[in-house]
Order: structure tokens, then C-alpha cells, then sequence
């Protein structure tokens, strides 16, 4: 909240946060909705939501003018609440909150953007679904997805046992996209016997901002979630910067590339599993875990919290394994150079590490192709010294495998062969030639 | 070396590592050249470098056979060497031998493929390269690319200014791939006053193999050290997994994305600076530094080798931070997710490193895009924190960048003024919105 000089200048003009105001300050002004301080904040700067979404911070010096514009008031939904009862003929989808910004409703006390909480809200703000479903909402969490962790992963997991086991046909988890491919990954290991989709969806911009992805990206989902026969966790997001198309990324092979685009969610080292335009679903291939009328989810939710993920660097040495030892950590997943190497001097701490029962996991940092420690002598000797190699997962998702494998046994062969074997569909058997990036400028040769 | 039952059966045979021989087992049929052994190899295997240029173990079990194809020899060249007389009308290229595997000599001991390393070698490898200049060889180092050092980039920059400043019109460093990214970076920040073309050149496949990419890659990286007036450090590799052409890639921005693949070498967040086609260049832009006819390159070698690369993960405890501290490093990079965040979890830790005096800069895994903490309230509350913003730098390029300036300072201020000023093409002033990853796969929309 705002304190000393602000917070008086505020009180003698009877604005209050959430008012729309209009600040002047060296020439430019700037209008939007008065924001909050975090505890943090310090009391000389005004934050200010603009149309653009972005919060600008502006200081209050010598000649700043600030004016209500319109006084505060929650965001206006596209309809008024809606009766609406429910169609036999649509499927069921529960929706499922945990923080994310996917739907629609301003929390002026951080400036975040929350799900719309009642199917009510839901259908106002995107009117479509009612043409596709039967929503169901259930808030697990509230969290800002950069504060999601292996404990909430599992109360989502349990979640989404609850509905599917009681006769949802679909479910959507609303999550942040910061963490939302580690959540993929865990939940895809995590659930057992899974026979109907769940479909993780987010937004990259605030559903206030014009150029929102969320409502497509709200409606993919729920049309993969409701009508789709992909008995899978995947995540719907947009596969373009216009507003035309969503992909379907398998849950373990999908990663966060882009700090701000729409299209940020990109499969790696595999194609999509399909794609969503408007409702209308397009699959790219076969290989998928089908939706079966009946079954019977079951959740595998031990997971090992201590699982270091460590990128490797040049000279990197021993004494960071050494201090993650230290620190009680059970399993190490490496980064490693191209086709999964380290520099010798980390030798002798993975030695240490492996001597000790805990398990070594080699990725690459390239993060596209595949680790392959018998072309080089570095990775045949790694290899020797007890590292299990990763295949084409990425690394993150290998953490969270890692975690998950050594939440069912701290048996280190054991643990070894679930790393290796493809579980969820984090190791492709064969890596697909047509894979790769392609630079999106224009290459006029 | 062989050992045991393994040297026993190739003496009694007459085979010696080096030799192409032909191996029978379980009715498959392996031919290429026998390797040998690593000290950690076991004795029972046979190692054997096929056609394709990878490495095969056999097992030494009942029913396998052995038989000698032909004797070794160094792998052919193109030509006979030749006798070449300096012409004052080429430029003089130095190319620097670091162990990378840009052209020719199989070393048997490792089965790695080492430079060919006198300039008649070089010649008689690539005959193409007569035509474009006079090539001089040094040898700098001879390690693997994963076991380069901050120590050896120092050795590496300081050869290079010794050449420039003795007249060469360029250098070509071959050097490994596994780490070429890192070393370009550090030896960006590290010469100052460049006045002409640092070109880094690897490859991704043996030169003894028929698909090899070396040659191209060396033609490419030559025509840049001796005709371009690009005073930068650069990467010239493959731009598609055709042997078309190269691209020029600065030295700041570029990063190895793919285990395998030929084109691994990729631009991040900007374009190339151009490309090679053969020995004719075009190039993309005009922002470079430009050849200058006289100059003096000064070399800042002192980097800071304690600096922590922290890849964030969801749950993240500040111990992790504690731990890194306790080691002793003396600056630490985030890779945070999304526009530059971490968990809730990590701010004890940050506020702890920050005031030891220890700096933290963020970046972001998602790779392409810029941090942007003034959009989320945890951004906000980092940089309040103290945090750094790396802007759109590559992590790893970070890292290289925070040696470098704690190399010069431990002056909080003065190293955060370092990190956020763009010295060297590694912050791009504004994001381009034509650069990002495009999926190489045919989506039929």
C-alpha cells in the first residue's frame, strides 16, 4: 500500500487504488489503474497499470500531477453471468485453478491477472464454452507459477484423480507459464492409468491486454480436454503469433522458449501430437494413449524433493558436486556440452556422487538432439564412472523424472532403468530428422 | 591399450591398433578401424571406428572373429603436399589449433580427430584454402572442447593478439564445438581495440568421414579471417544440413542448439551478422565493427573463475544459494524462468549473496526474449532485491561476462553498470520480433 508522501497526495484528491488515473510528469502523461505497492515498494513512486497490461512505476517529483480519471471497479466480462444449465449432450471438463493468469480477473492487489473463479465468470468472459462443454471449476491453488513446487504438483495430481475418477471427461489445469513444462512432465509421470485428457493451459499476456492469447488458448484446451481422444497430459497453447491456431505438446517434450511471445510453448525433439483451430481438433500422428470409456486413475505421487539440476561450464569443478553431496541432495541431473560431456575435472565428484548411491543423469544443454556418450572418449569414460545417460529428454523433464523415479526406489540400477526406459513419452526411440529450430527471419540466399 | 584376452588374440594375429579389420559376432559384421583403449576401458571389448565415423564396442565373447582388412596408415588426403610460396597478393591467415576436430588427422590413441597441423597438411586437406591465403599454423593447446578453461581462453586470446598485432589479416581458431559458444564469448569481452576477423570453426563431424562438415566450415571461416572487414570474434559453421553455405554468427549471440546436427551453431535473439556461400560472402547487417588497416589489440584476460551458473527449478531452496556462497564463488548467475522470476524460496539467499557483495544477475531458460522484471511482481520484487537484469544475454554468455567484470572490479555498482552495458553485441538495444525458433516440421494448416 502506499505510505508518506503518496499515500497523502492520494488522500487529498480521493483516489484510491484501482482508480483509473492520469499522471503528468515531464511531459508525458501516462493513464491506467492506480496500482498497489508490494511490502517492498518504497512510498515515492505511483504504479500504473496502462491498456498495454505493463505496470510503469513513475516517481514522485517536483511537478507530478496525478487525476482520477473514473473511480475503481472490477473489469468488465464480455456478458453479463449467465444461467446456464447443464447439457447432457457436451461433455464435462473441470477446470482447475492454481494461479495461473489464464481467465480474466484483475487482482488489484499485485497487479496479476487471476482466473475468472465461477464457471459463471468463465462463460461471461469466454462465451464460446458453453457451446462446448459443461465447465466445472475447482480452485486447488493460488499461486504464481514461479512459486509452484513438487508439493503442489502433487494436490494438482490428486485433483485431477478426484474428477476423472468421479466422471469428468476432460480436465484443464489453468497454470502459469513460467513452470508450467515442469509441471507437464510431473504430472505426466505422475499419473497413473490416466485414460482421459488433461490439458494444461496458460496465457503469455494478461486477459485485460487487447492482444491476449488466453481466450483461444481457454478454448483449445477445452475442446482437447472435452472432445479429444488424447488420454494424455499435454499443453495447449498458441502455435502462432496470430491469433489462429493452438498446438497440443505432449507433456514431456514441451518447454517454455520464449520469455514474452504467444507462441513461447514449442515440442522438442518430437512434433506436436496435434493442433486445435477454433474447435476443431487436427492430430499430427498415432502414436497417443487412446481415452477409454472406463478406468481408473491412480496417483504416483512420491516425489524426492533433493534432485540438483546442474548445467555444466568450462572448468567447472568437483566441489559442486561436492557441495550438493553436502547438502543431502539424492540425485544430480547434468546439463552437459553436446553429446553429453564434462569438463574432466568434474570427474571425481561424479565418482564421489555415484559411490555414494546417488544416481547421475547426463542431458545436453543443446537441449535438441540426443546424448551420446559412445562417439567420444569423454562420454565412454563418463559412462564407466556409472553416468546414466538421458537419451533426448530434456532436462528439466529428466529432473523431474529423477525426482519421481527416486520417490519409488533409492535402488540405484533401479533407478537407472526407469531413467532410461520411456515412460510417459520423454524418450522418443528414434529422433525424427525433421526436428530442429529454423530461424523465423528470412534467409535470402 | 588391449589387455588380457583382447591383446592375446590380436597378437596372435598380427593386428595392431590403427589397422582396418574386419569383425564377425552373432552373425553381424563390423568393419572400420581398430581403436584403443582408454585407460578406463575394460579389456573385453573391442573398439572399432566404422565408415560413419562412430565408435563400436564388441564384446569379446565365443564366436567372435577377427581378421586384418589392410594395414594402418594416417588417414589419405586429398593431395600429396604441396610446396606453396607466400603471395603477397593473399591475405595471411593464422589459423590456432586448440584439439577441436576441424580438419584431418585421426589420432588413433583416442579416436578423436585432431587438426591436420602444419600448413602443408592443412593445404593438402583442403586445397581450396591455397587460393584464399596464406595459411600459418599455431598450436595453442590440445584439449577436447569440454575441457577448456577460463586459464586456456586467456592462453587463446593472448595468440590471437600476438598474431593480429604481428600482421596477420585474421585468425581462425578451430576449436571443439561442445564449448565454442563459451570461448567465443569470453573471447569477446576479452580483446579490446579489435581491428580484424577473430573467426571460431569447428565441426561437427570427423573430417575422415564422408559427410564431414570440416572443410566447408574452414573455407567459410578463412574467407571471413582474411576478406571480411568484420573486427569481431565470430562462429562461422554450417547454416543447413546441406553443404551450401556457412553462417556468421557474432560471437556473443550464438549458442550450440542440437547434439548432431551439422547447422547446431545458431543466432539467438538476432540475426547473423551473414553468411558464406563457398568463398563468397554476404552479409546481413551493418552493425559490426568495422577492419581497420593499422590497430593494436589489447588483451583483458583476468576473469573471476569462481562465478555460480544457477539453472532455477521449481521448489528451489535458498541453501542452494548458501551452499554456492560457502564455495566460495564470487558472483552467480540465474537462468529464472520466464521474464526473469524464482521462487519465494530463493529471496533469502538472493538477499544474502547480494549483501556479501556477491552480484546476481538474471536471465532467462527460456533462452529467446529479454528479462523483463517490471511486468510481475516478483520481478519487481528481485530487483528491489538488488538483482541484476541480464537483458536478452544468453545465460552462459553471462557467465562468461561476470568473469570477466568481477576480473576488473568487486565493486557492486561498477559490476552491474558492466553487466547491463552492451560492449560487446551481447545485449541487443531492442528486440527483434522476426527472430525466434520456428519448428523445421511441416505443419498443413
Amino acid at each position: 500500500m502506499y505510505r508518506g508522501k503518496a499515500l497523502k497526495l492520494l488522500k487529498s484528491l480521493s483516489i484510491e487504488v484501482g482508480d483509473r488515473v492520469k499522471i503528468e510528469k515531464a511531459g508525458r502523461v501516462y493513464e491506467g489503474i492506480l496500482m498497489p505497492r508490494t511490502e517492498l515498494g518504497d512510498p515515492n513512486h505511483f504504479v500504473v497499470k496502462l491498456a498495454s497490461g505493463y505496470n510503469v512505476g513513475i516517481r514522485i517529483s517536483k511537478g507530478v500531477k496525478i487525476s482520477k480519471v473514473e473511480g475503481g471497479k472490477m473489469p468488465r466480462l464480455g456478458l453479463p453471468p449467465l444461467e446456464i444449465k447443464r447439457d447432457p449432450a457436451k461433455p464435462d471438463v473441470t477446470i482447475m485453478g492454481t494461479g495461473g493468469t489464464v481467465a480474466c480477473r484483475v487482482d488489484y492487489r499485485t497487479g496479476a491477472v487471476y482466473p475468472a473463479f465461477t464457471a459463471q465468470e468463465i462463460y461471461s468472459a469466454v462465451p464460446e464454452l458453453a457451446n462446448l462443454a459443461n465447465i466445472k471449476v475447482v480452485e486447488v491453488c493460488n499461486v504464481f507459477s514461479e512459486n509452484m513446487t513438487p508439493q503442489l504438483w502433487v494436490r494438482i495430481g490428486r485433483a485431477i484423480a478426484r474428477e476423472l475418477n468421479a466422471g469428468a471427461d476432460g480436465v484443464v489445469v489453468a497454470h502459469g507459464t513460467d513452470t508450467m513444462g515442469y509441471t507437464a512432465a510431473a504430472l505426466s509421470f505422475m499419473l497413473k492409468d490416466l485414460f482421459r485428457p488433461v490439458v494444461l493451459v496458460g496465457s503469455q499476456r494478461s486477459s485485460d491486454r487487447p492482444s491476449s492469447d488466453a481466450a483461444l488458448n481457454l478454448i483449445g484446451a477445452v475442446a482437447v480436454a472435452g472432445k479429444s481422444d488424447i488420454a494424455e497430459v499435454c499443453v495447449v497453447m498458441h502455435g502462432s503469433t496470430e491469433d489462429d491456431f493452438c498446438l497440443i505438446h505432449r507433456g514431456t517434450k514441451v518447454r517454455k522458449c520464449h520469455t514474452s511471445r504467444r507462441d513461447t510453448f514449442q515440442t522438442i525433439n518430437d512434433i506436436p501430437l496435434g493442433m486445435v483451430r477454433g474447435t476443431e481438433l487436427k492430430l499430427f500422428r498415432e502414436d497417443y494413449n487412446r481415452r477409454k470409456p472406463k478406468g481408473r486413475v491412480k496417483v504416483e505421487g512420491k516425489f524426492e524433493p533433493r534432485v540438483a539440476l546442474l548445467k555444466v561450464t568450462p572448468g567447472m569443478p568437483s566441489s559442486v558436486i561436492r557441495g550438493v553431496l553436502k547438502a543431502g541432495d539424492k540425485g544430480i541431473v547434468l546439463e552437459g556440452t553436446g553429446l553429453g560431456h564434462v569438463p574432466e575435472s568434474l570427474f571425481d565428484g561424479i565418482k564421489l556422487a555415484v559411490s555414494r548411491g546417488v544416481p547421475v543423469v547426463m542431458t545436453s544443454q543443446c537441449l535438441w538432439g540426443r546424448v551420446d556418450m559412445k562417439v567420444y572418449s569423454t562420454g565412454r569414460d563418463l559412462l564407466r564412472l556409472g553416468v546414466i545417460p538421458g537419451g533426448d529428454m530434456l532436462p528439466e523433464v529428466a529432473w523431474a523424472k529423477l525426482m519421481w523415479s527416486l520417490g519409488k526406489t533409492k535402488d540405484l540400477e533401479e533407478v537407472s532403468e526407469l531413467m532410461q526406459e520411456n515412460l510417459a513419452g520423454e524418450i522418443t526411440p528414434r529422433s525424427r530428422p525433421d526436428v530442429f529450430l529454423k530461424p523465423t527471419f528470412a534467409l535470402t540466399p
